[in-house]
């Protein structure tokens, strides 16, 4: 796993290959079919790895308002998925396989049923939060991968490109919030 | 186009090579290279195409509601990827590398400045939106492809699935909307 994630960082998730990750621990490639059946298996396990980076929101948002407690979610979850190279899409990859560990849109739900939402609005609005980060950070890395490539030429921007990212992120987080909390002032 | 189309409807982005293009059309690869510089620019192309398919949501949507606007344009950009293999793929990296045309997001923009929005808000807003639709629409196709292409196991179900992702799709965006729907009343 630890050689693995230091392929990705290095050169992305298109050359990390099983060849490639048996060499960089010389061994057969056959060997690491004997701790992972297929390398969809292996991604799942560091998207796995890459999403509990996160700190532990929960624990600390006890007090906190549970608005406040999903934008704590959605901002660690952008932490992690930057932290890695393609993080992104390795995540979006191993929930589309509906492989990888449940937590990653579950921890973002328990933060949204703490506002008092049922449990079907409470899923419902953590895939569309996810849904949301994955396209912004995907976004984010892709950008900076085409940078690194050099294939953006000079001066080409983006129509979604921004200042500060961050900010953009949070923005959007804030509207998908803003939205639970009408939601529920209706009710 | 019509060819690149047709290869990017019947093997998807991966395999829609300037090598097989050029095969396709019965010429040599260096003639493509006369049309469009690289490969990126084809893409760029494709991309307009394809958001292009959308219905003119906007000449209907003049007395119209300013959220049902924004709620037709996400949809109709949603039919329009969802219309040919990989389309989130193929807009997604064009955007990223700042190439196809700014009306992707532009025609999102105006929905919302139709609220009353200042034009700051309405292009924040509007990438957010975009950001959501790439997202949702990116893991939309990821499943269907892995789906063909038989790597999900029986039973592999990804916690993001849905029975109605029509639904599912239209409660991200109606947070959306209702995120700035609480931003005006809030003003």
């Amino acid at each position: 796993m630890e050689a693995a994630l230091r392929i990705l960082d290095d050169l992305g998730l298109p050359d990390l290959t099983m060849r490639r990750l048996a060499a960089s621990l010389d061994v057969q490639p056959s060997a690491l079919y004997w701790h992972f059946p297929n390398k969809q298996t292996l991604l799942a396990e560091l998207a796995d790895r890459i999403v509990a980076t996160r700190p532990s929101v929960d624990a600390a948002a006890e007090d906190a308002d549970w608005a406040d407690s999903v934008r704590a979610e959605a901002a660690a979850l952008r932490d992690a998925l930057l932290a890695y190279r393609d993080g992104a899409e390795v995540v979006s990859s191993t929930l589309a396989l509906g492989l990888g560990s449940p937590e990653t849109v579950d921890r973002l739900g328990r933060a949204v049923a703490r506002g008092g939402f049922d449990a079907e609005t409470s899923r419902r609005a953590a895939t569309a939060l996810l849904h949301f980060v994955l396209g912004h950070v995907s976004h984010e890395q892709q950008r900076l991968q085409y940078d690194s490539l050099g294939v953006l030429a000079a001066g080409d921007s983006s129509p979604l490109d921004e200042d500060d990212p961050a900010a953009a992120f949070a923005f959007g987080v804030d509207l998908l919030v803003g939205g639970l909390e009408l939601s529920r002032s209706r009710r």
